[in-house]
């Protein structure tokens, strides 16, 4: 349970003050508003704050394509043809400020999305808490044997034991080590200076939580859950960005559902993928070896990228492999 | 007058209908949306949305600096203090979306912040309007005899009258081009395919009037109209720039005050420019030849970049130089 | 003929002074340093500077994966790895830097991709030279009586005529205009004062020339080309991107072939587009009305967004539409 | 020391090579390329690439100024010119790229200038090295007691040794949990499966190093150094842009000397400030309370933001303060 009394208690007296405003106003994201969402063991997201709905899309189109919009009748049908085409300017004109608390070797991968604004706890100035990512037993993989970056199978009886053991007992050690050296009382009861805070950080491993305020335009959030919201994402970033989606679903829906349909559901095929397919379905028997491709991009075209979902439809025994890319379900 | 019966009435018909929303509100703000400012002689000004206030600067601030921020007593303290440490990213958790009319000229200077999201009126889709910037006669400076870039008095006499001649003759016939090109009917009378949208654009001059919804973050804001706001800037960008600061003024007061005092009004010297007056000050008679400026540098000590106002301080009749830059009053 | 006698003895002069560098350098590339591609009646594009190579791509994508990037044996399969999996970050260590000469409107539709560095020549400070954008007789297209955005085919006969006619008469009178505003003397031969250039600009069409320094990182130029050498991109930019494409493949032979493949030769489905194609193979006769597609999508589906390609691929009658999106051929 | 014989070989190898271009070629940056500079106890920062020289930045300045930059008769004229009025987009034109090894705190912070391109080292597809960065003693700086921010004096003693031992052996303990984690041999000699090392890094602290290809522009570069090289500015970030400074200042060095006295070394001073000086000279004995600032302001209008120095300028008690902002020397 992430939020302490105090904090759940802000969060009631925040929902509890509605306000006049002559904003547009999507009341799917105001249920929202606030609220935390757990997220990992620790963890959450909740919406500090939004701007614009699916009308505000439209409505920014329309500023582009003045009297050419006319004929697209109705708001769904231009959010449609908007992310069919990547038209993507007028998704950026709604925006959205999370507040996330998450383990430090996921900040640093979300981080990598530069297009946002981010203002994170600064261990500099502040002392963070003993909070820290323990994975729950079914999250704890083993090494893919397939590639370097997926994961196997979650470990099992004494190797799973020990490595929680680990995980805990280093953290704990490694959070009284930061405390002690920041404190004013030596372990023997005299006093002493206390470590600089942005020196005795060093000392706490990437599992440790920390918090931020993210805001970011929908055109690059929904950059970001197509990749972080992806089966290759790491499971503890998928995590934040599936719960993300939900608040993105009842925020625009109809922008979510072309999202949906034309990013997270499309198939892409590359040039020679295509001219493969066109010889196997002339009936060739097409090889890796005279695919042109590479064995991993063979692998993939039978069983990654989406080209299995397009071999279930041709037929083909060659695509009857599982579906690979794509968010999983 | 740059509203249209039916523009006033769609205004008029948002700013009746208040909902409730749980996010931050600014009623300086709220007065302002929707609402057209006029800037030039057919161009505007409007807030179409907004998200956070003063406290939403300081709550993103307080994230960062958790514990560390308690000693800074109240919102606008710790407003100063951000703005003047140049800790910008909590004026970045501030965002605003502009409904802009301007002449094509002026866009492509605006256009040059690129840290924003736009969506422009398309003129390969859609066909401009007939207006165009026709400076006031007070407006229509001649070029500046002491730099490349600045504006000297205005015009006079038959040569004012010339000018406007010319630009007024040139922009309607040129539109009057323009329609005929892309029409279905020929000056005979007689059907014509009409020329593309994209093609007839071309024919048409930078004082024409386009359209923009402009989003940019608080931050980003306060460098563009530190930049736009300054007496240094084209003055036809400059108004619109100055309608900003209005909005800003009453959207969050401490952010603009602390901006106004630390940015629009601070002064900056360059270390060889402290060497300078500090000889000075000690008795020295300081020369250009002696101060190792150059001469362009050495004028703009004096007369320029806030140094006049330091002048104005210490007493010297060197620094007696009207002052040049900053904001203009 | 858009260069100058000057400007070709510099050119040769550049070319004639090889210097010794020890960084990565690209033999396709030193070729075309500094030579001037013609574009359109006046532009051209040249190379002015370029950093790193196919190499240097795989060095840093190297940096990020370690040993893990070893099963790859050599550059070609790496980059096309990076490509196909959207690891753009390796790309971005490529820069280059061009210039550009090229009509004002054309310059409208490029500076909205953010992501690179600009110096444009200034009409405030200098003054514009006497050179405008008349299209040749088989690019003065009609408007596409399909869609707002395209073209149809060529003007004939006098409505050609007339419209180049009036592009020349129009953009020589408002330069002719502009030097008089600007110069020191009335047309009667007394002293004028003359009008700033930052005003007198407002006059000229937006088929004037400009240039530019543009400098950008190869993952962001490869998503200008994608979209700019795109059939459906206006055809005076296209000329551009394709003049751009002739370069890179002589800079990044690799990257510039992986781009191919999975970037302007690939296809994109959208989830409902793969669920029709699958229910059109089970052999029902899916109509518009049945796809849950709009009209405009239904059309695109079977004529446009690479479904054709596709089309042809499994025999369909109604994927026998031309191919309309992906590059022009 | 921080590379290994075949680091150093490879180094050495790359140094043999010198190839012909016909680019911008910086004599000062050819000196540098490679070469590791040791930063910390096991970092380095090293130039692997770089684009443009002093001459490119005035170049791209003349195409954006044409004819009106002949008055500035020379490159460094126009360079301090260009960064005295802040025209930085020159500055864009010029790029580096750098290999740099640093602790992950480090990278933490490096990582927020978001105008930056990057490939980091990945954990999630290789193995981190047993390297940690173990403060040297007069770097074991205590909390400063002035702010929440800055450091104090070094720890001394016994404190000081417990510090370090700690820092030692929970690094060391982590890292050999983390090996024993990944490994495929348990403990006890038995096979084991090997947890995910995407799962495994969480266990190792903020001191370890990491590795990164960072490339930037001058522009981006200067407002790095100008924070990151800055006398707040963390310790252990601090003597990474130190060293970058010694490579700029080879690279572009008019440039690098505008920088320093303009940006570095140059004095802000806020509208406030300016009126209570003008009063303080003419005379009146301004307070904190009289003089319209905080507590916090006040102490920091004496003593820090670089108003110290032209209080040694004026003369004033008040201002006789150690300089506290700026670059530290």
């Amino acid at each position: 349970m992430p939020l302490s009394p105090d904090q759940q208690a802000e969060i009631d007296s925040l929902r509890a003050q509605p306000r006049q405003t002559l904003r547009a106003v999507s009341e799917g994201m105001e249920a929202h508003l606030y609220k935390a969402v757990p997220v990992l063991d620790h963890g959450f997201v909740r919406v500090i704050d939004y701007m614009g709905d699916d009308a505000a899309i439209c409505q920014a189109a329309r500023v582009s394509y003045g009297r050419g919009t006319k004929s697209v009748q109705n708001d769904e049908g231009l959010i449609r043809y908007l992310m069919r085409h990547w038209h993507s300017t007028p998704f950026e004109m709604c925006e959205v400020k999370l507040h996330v608390k998450l383990p430090v070797f996921v900040a640093r991968q979300w981080i990598r999305h530069r297009t946002a604004n981010v203002n994170e706890y600064s261990a500099r100035y502040s002392i963070l808490d003993r909070e820290f990512y323990i994975p729950q037993p079914d999250a704890l993989a083993a090494q893919s044997v397939i590639n370097n970056q997926g994961r196997g199978e979650a470990l099992s009886g004494e190797e799973a034991a020990r490595v929680l053991e680990w995980l805990k007992a280093d953290a704990g050690r490694a959070y009284d080590h930061y405390e002690a050296m920041i404190g004013d009382t030596a372990p023997d009861g005299s006093a002493q200076a206390g470590l600089a805070r942005e020196l005795a950080r060093m000392n706490l491993p990437a599992n440790i939580y920390t918090q931020w305020y993210w805001k970011v335009d929908l055109h690059n959030l929904f950059h970001f859950l197509r990749l972080r919201a992806d089966a290759h994402a790491q499971y503890e970033i998928r995590v934040y960005a599936d719960a993300i989606c939900e608040m993105v679903k009842d925020w625009v829906p109809a922008a979510y559902a072309a999202f949906e349909d034309y990013r997270m559901g499309g198939v892409t095929l590359s040039a020679t993928g295509v001219a493969c397919l066109r010889r196997m379905l002339a009936g060739e028997a097409v090889t890796q070896e005279t695919s042109g491709m590479s064995k991993g991009e063979w692998r993939e075209f039978g069983g990654g990228l989406g080209v299995s979902r397009l071999g279930d439809l041709v037929g083909s025994p060659l695509f009857r492999m599982p579906f690979a890319r794509g968010r999983s379900r």
